[in-house]
């Protein structure tokens, strides 16, 4: 399968990985939510090629994640900024963060959030939209719709699974 | 930059991207918590090549995110399981599905998670851990340490900016 077949599977994590599930792309959005706008910049802070800058930039905008504004006329020049699309990926960014925080770097933790709304300081969770509290995965039960059941169901009817 | 560069950068977002921000890895995580444990299966509901699911889990067993367990010994077969370290990815995978249901599906949504605590379908969001209340992007603000502060100085000195 390429990543354009993962776009057009009926489960919306395929898809979310098709349109930003690599590494150039989370590395321009964590960029993008650290205020940066200009090409060059997205190229010094991410180590990134020109070349591969353009291209991830080009894609998240047309992908609607992404919109790019003049800011100068001449010579032309133009910076990016993140759509309503693009801000709503900021749980994905703060989960990779806190996953990174807690197993991959030791401490100062390098980007703290503080919460505008109470001041404080705070370490973003996933919480149950239902009763609030904190939500992990062994917590949790997937139920998949009948579409997607289906779909995963001609996978294996399809092909022999030795076991 | 190159992907092993970015796990060796003092940003977490950077490091845990280098560890898992990728497509394949994604897609096998994914698998991991619908429950798949075996390798013709992770290569079934992925579409991926037998190598590379081998590669992946090769990749996601030295980082201690999944552990391979014999289930079968005549002959020799295994299955892969998430460690502490590896579940702890849920809510990536899940900040992936909330944002491909809002912006990359119709409905009905492909994956529902029900709490079992409260037993109730949940719509996971991320939460400040002080005050409760729901994390938008623009509610937050980003506090950089001083090392990573000092790292990105250090980078746009370095390198011209014209803008």
């Amino acid at each position: 399968m390429s990543r354009a077949d993962l776009a057009k599977q009926t489960c919306s994590i395929a898809r979310a990985i098709a349109y930003i599930g690599d590494e150039w792309s989370l590395m321009i959005l964590r960029e993008l939510f650290l205020g940066t706008r200009r090409f060059d910049d997205f190229q010094h802070f991410t180590g990134m090629s020109t070349h591969l800058v353009s291209k991830r930039l080009r894609k998240l905008e047309q992908q609607n994640i992404v919109i790019r504004k003049p800011y100068s006329s001449n010579p032309p020049r133009f910076e990016y900024r993140l759509t309503e699309m693009g801000r709503e990926v900021w749980p994905i960014i703060i989960a990779l963060k806190q996953w990174g925080d807690r197993w991959l770097v030791e401490e100062p933790i390098p980007v703290q959030i503080q919460h505008k709304s109470c001041g404080h300081v705070t370490t973003p969770e996933l919480a149950c939209s239902q009763c609030g509290e904190t939500l992990h995965a062994v917590n949790a039960i997937a139920i998949l719709s009948e579409s997607f059941e289906n779909e995963r169901r001609s996978i294996t009817k399809s092909k022999s699974s030795p076991s």
